[in-house]
């Protein structure tokens, strides 16, 4: 797999077809064998604190996360729509200046299963981890499943 | 209490100070002793596949969800900020136009005691379940916990 050539497909995919993710400025700044990393600024991201809207973070997480999944159906030719079903946030730390956004790829064994369900038109749903990173801090955190339907 | 004067001092501080909310587009459209209750247009908050982006839903519902606890402390002439501590959100169907975000009141006793806990310094909590809208039916659900610091 071309791993630059997926990042700008995803990049493309992201800010250029979910406007909010356009406006919050998002950026991939990593995409390898341990997972995905976005970068944001605070700017278009604030709250009336002056530190990152709630909202703001939990939409990046919730992109980072669903960007596994998403590549993993890509990576296997798969045409199916990718939603997430549920999640659960915890905010841990403010947020006061620009921030990243970070997600590991799930245990290879469940990402497998995923997309054999996915394949064989099952229940494909696959558990991420994304986290909100500021200062080296783990400041947010957002436990998700996505669905493949 | 005035409510058209809260309404607009509201509006204000959502969308004038918060860039995402703007961007959303949201709008104030009822604020009474029920609750409040949002719009949105679809168009500035779609995701790739033509519904509304998840993460512009619970955005949403955080920024409803706030506003309760936030009139309750601006009523009792306190200053504390209100924070988002944790929550947790179920996406029950797809938004496909656009669609109305609503909060009502907790019960009088748990408002009461949140702005109690708060002029006095103490731990001053409050749990609210915002909701997503859509042609009548309820789909999506927020469980989020506000404190006072």
């Amino acid at each position: 797999m071309d791993l630059s050539t997926e990042r700008d497909w995803l990049q493309t995919l992201l800010t250029g077809r979910i406007p909010l993710a356009e406006a919050m400025q998002l950026k991939i700044v990593r995409l390898d064998g341990q997972g995905i990393a976005l970068a944001a600024p605070l700017a278009p991201n604030v709250n009336d604190k002056g530190t990152a809207f709630g909202g703001a973070l939990v939409s990046l997480m919730i992109l980072a996360g669903w960007s596994l999944p998403r590549l993993a159906l890509r990576r296997a030719g798969l045409a199916q729509d990718l939603v997430i079903g549920r999640c659960e946030v915890r905010f841990r730390a403010p947020v006061n200046g620009d921030f990243g956004i970070e997600c590991d790829w799930p245990e290879a064994a469940a990402v497998d299963a995923f997309v054999d369900a996915a394949r064989s038109g099952g229940r494909a749903r696959l558990d991420v981890h994304p986290r909100v990173v500021f200062n080296g801090e783990l400041a947010a955190g957002l436990q998700a499943r996505y669905a493949a339907i």
